[in-house]
């Protein structure tokens, strides 16, 4: 079943509700991290929460809870929910008496931690991605709550029969609605490099690191829409797809050979997963 | 005391809870407006209504209360709450039962309507602004719940000793924090057009109004730093302050006329609101 924790609280997922003095509700004001696990643990947990508890920091809250605390409550959560493969989401808001854009206790934090039954399937399907203009803030960096842009993104290109937008920003592919975007071009890895234009995806680090591991020389240079549809092949990574593969952006077709190393890739990244936790 | 409705229920404020279905927690995905009212009622009521049914068109919600009943709703809130004076919050989200970008049933909503206890008296003292760049997306025109790069800014301001910030996007002056922004040289008025770069704000309007009755030639297009610098008066709107003159911006000490017409102004859209509403 679903579980929840809030601040000390836990409940059923469906059941949780959250009072008007989490700044999640009026402002998006906190940050989130996703991540997956099995029966034997959540997956990268040390990176996840090394990021959130860096992206915190970023939005000046003072995210008081240590790594074994949190690892204690989803610990409990796993074990309440007794879910065989799941994702655990974990969110720190700001607190505040009343809706003003500063606030007196501008550090105060909530904490919401929710885990949720998921497949997690390895699905090797390539995908299609609708290219869009990245609207989004410039601090795409940090993983807040003002996912409107991109929950926006996924709309148009979902509701159109795509899998995924893929964003483009002054000419530049920056990243798609909920992945990151890396391009092959004669045997290299081509990324957008971590500015405050892209989320510093760990689905992205782990791929650099296999492909550093295979010699596979890695770039994180911006490239353009030419490039991206001209690439020998394009890889979309995010936590709870691994790396997929893209056959498709708009109506053009994208080179897609079923030998190359990257295939295989991308169902060793899913194993890692199921040895790991699973 | 302050009160709150939220799909259907009344209760006081501080006690009132959302469910994890609300995706303004998720995604700050729903759009807001903020009224001011007195004893007599709410002060132009149907603008921010007519504003808010259509900023929940433009995110696809399916927003079914008509003007009717959200009347009687901000009736019933103002009977409950006894408050003389008072602000209007109301916030429509998105409904989804799963935490996903995209969602069946993307147009469902769910309705929070608050009444806050307020001040709004009026206020002379001139103001200072702290200029800082202008991250926002571009879809500022949408008065939505991703505001987190409002409240950084208005953290900037406040913690520096600053009234509010005024932001500048590719050296263009585009708005304050949670204000519009519009200068005085040589007689005339000069605000930023209506793009998706600003909020269309009702205030904004009302001072556009003002002028053209008072014979002010207005002009709507944008200005850099240096013209608003060199400002002979500069005015700040925003609901709940009405018009604020601008007395420092940064370490820049701005023209202060006592006697300019706009000082009138400021305080007859205070006078208009209390005629109506107090």
């Amino acid at each position: 079943m679903n579980y929840a924790f809030y601040n000390g609280e836990y409940a059923p997922r469906d059941e949780l509700k959250i009072p008007l003095f989490d700044r999640s509700i009026f402002f998006g004001d906190g940050v989130y991290d996703c991540m997956i696990g099995g029966k034997r643990g959540v997956y990268q947990l040390d990176k996840h929460l090394a990021r959130l508890q860096k992206n915190a920091k970023l939005l000046y809250l003072d995210f008081g809870y240590s790594y074994n605390q949190l690892n204690d409550v989803i610990n409990t959560l796993i074990r309440l929910s007794r879910l065989e493969r799941y994702i655990v989401y974990i969110q720190v808001s700001r607190y505040a008496k009343e809706r003003r854009h500063y606030c007196i206790d501008f550090t105060r934090c909530n904490l919401l931690i929710t885990i949720t039954e998921a497949q997690l399937d390895y699905d090797e399907r390539p995908i299609s991605l609708l290219s869009l203009e990245d609207i989004r803030y410039k601090m795409c960096n940090i993983k807040t709550l003002n996912l409107l842009p991109s929950v926006l993104a996924s709309r148009h290109a979902e509701s159109a029969g795509y899998d995924e937008a893929v964003l483009i920003r002054d000419g530049i592919v920056t990243e798609c609605a909920h992945s990151n975007i890396s391009i092959i071009k004669n045997g290299s890895l081509y990324t957008h490099p971590l500015t405050r234009d892209i989320l510093p995806g760990i689905t992205r680090e782990n791929l650099l690191g296999e492909c550093r591991k295979m010699n596979i020389p890695v770039y994180e240079r911006c490239f353009g829409y030419e490039e991206l549809i001209c690439a020998d092949e394009i890889i979309v990574t995010s936590t709870t797809h691994f790396a997929r593969r893209v056959e498709k952006i708009d109506k053009n077709s994208i080179n897609f050979c079923k030998n190359s190393p990257f295939y295989e890739l991308s169902r060793h990244m899913y194993s890692e997963f199921i040895e790991c936790c699973c």
